[in-house]
């Protein structure tokens, strides 16, 4: 069962209190004029054992800032939960800690509490963060509107293209590709500087965390629209373009692969005027998602995490 | 390390937003004119794979609304983390998830977010609850006052002798003791209807959550007091008073004894007159607790879970 399986089974039907929850169609909730979204990262799933902890630390702040600022709002207060599993020891935490001070500073974010568990397996670490909205309004992924122009910010697919890397050691490649893309996995960089421009100027926005193609379907079916993307459009890194053009069926990771933490959003025309802003698309009547000269489409249903 | 432990090796002496964690010293942090609690409950330490998933379910959310009543606030909105192990499979989640919309209907909650993932091993749960404010005061951990009588709701030791009983199946004790004291553990029942009482009268309160010793030493730590207790005076069920007279030893569950998610609050005279609450000693100078007519004196620093 994938989460929108689970929602549709467990949530959607039997909610009642939807001007709370966007009836779960959103990936932020809405309750005392503040909007909440809360992430969790499981050790041996979304990071490794031997993953760096301070960088784990930041991984699960950033994950969960990145769905905030997708909504054109800067987050301010979070919660934390750690199941600490039975290889966490005193250098582990200590690093794990530094990572999560260091983006409590960054971000500026107000850690209001949490609670602390040991756990007999793996790790288990949530976070919940929030904004309040001082009546500012917050951008929906359920409403694009027909003919919006389709945009991304950065880079696409380096963080999954890192993931291939890091998994296969011997794939040839140049060692500073390789170590890009293996940076863009390990360290999300939510696009915080964008947050007023989306609030401003987006229509319908999400961040990019299940794979560009997944996460488009997301806003055009709680949009009641299609969508035609042109592939050749989509921004690229150096580092993309190089492991692509060595192993062309890595092209699918573009579209599927998860983890960019980029903005997916809608608008008007021009937008891409703006710096790290790229067009490429536009929203269409229907419910499809046409992907434009993309000549591989297998397996185009974009990554659904399995629950 | 023990979570007062992490908190003042991790958070404390960190921490320059204390207006809105109040320091970590309390179960709740404060923003936004709302209290925030978050709660973790994992497999193998919280809840066991034989339990009933709508009781576990139940558990979760009850653990965390008692962490808000217990300031004398009705929670109002929650998110929900899922990290289901492998054992979970669709009978576990139907189950799992009727106990959830049960319990959200009882309380009057509104679920407005949060994440499911797999995980690799056994199954993690959170919940993050929280309740606007409307500028009604919340009653802290840390205001207990020189000479307020300490009081308790309900009866005290029940969850931690109904553990024993799990884990001891062959130990004699009438059926329908054990029977009550088993469902005592399983299923946590916050003293909502107390939460106004609480709010109008005490000057301090938390919840049993890690025992009637070690909660009541946290309110003596933040208040900067000491407390006197008479153990004849702390309200047994029958069935605990039976089983003890069985076994005098476990005695010492009545105060170190966790699970019990009754409240334990501090303020004037006569408040034992309202039903359920009991009257069981007084705030003192000093930083002791001293314990009266308590002969076994062995392990008293009450239960501190290990992180």
């Amino acid at each position: 069962m994938n989460e929108f399986d689970f929602i549709n089974k467990y949530l959607s039907s039997k909610n009642n209190f939807s001007k709370f929850s966007l009836n779960y169609r959103d990936d932020v909730g809405y309750a005392n004029n503040s909007i909440f979204s809360t992430d969790t990262i499981c050790e041996g799933v979304h990071f490794y054992k031997d993953d760096n902890p301070f960088l784990v630390a930041k991984k699960l702040i950033r994950v969960n800032v990145s769905d905030i600022i997708s909504k054109g709002i800067i987050p301010k207060f979070c919660l934390l939960n750690l199941s600490l599993g039975k290889d966490v020891d005193d250098i582990w935490l200590d690093k794990f800690m530094k990572g999560i001070h260091s983006d409590l500073n960054f971000y500026k974010l107000n850690l209001i509490g949490g609670d602390t568990t040991k756990n007999l397996h793996n790790t288990v670490l949530s976070l919940t963060i929030f904004s309040d909205l001082k009546d500012k309004k917050f951008i929906k992924r359920s409403s694009a509107k027909l003919n919006n122009f389709i945009y991304v910010t950065g880079t696409i697919g380096d963080s999954s293209l890192g993931l291939f890397c890091r998994n296969n050691p011997d794939f040839h490649l140049l060692k500073k590709y390789s170590e890009y893309l293996k940076n863009r996995y390990l360290l999300p960089k939510p696009r915080i500087e964008l947050a007023n421009f989306i609030n401003k100027n987006a229509t319908s926005s999400t961040d990019i965390s299940d794979g560009l193609y997944s996460d488009l379907k997301n806003i055009c079916m709680t949009s009641n629209l299609g969508a035609e993307i042109n592939f050749s459009k989509i921004p690229l890194s150096t580092a993309a373009s190089k492991i692509i053009k060595e192993n062309p069926k890595l092209k699918t990771r573009i579209i599927n692969g998860g983890d960019d933490y980029e903005i997916l959003f809608t608008g008007p025309d021009g937008l891409e005027k703006k710096k790290n802003i790229t067009k490429i698309g536009k929203m269409t009547k229907g419910n499809q998602i046409n992907l434009i000269d993309f000549d591989d489409r297998i397996n185009l249903d974009g990554y659904k995490h399995e629950i």
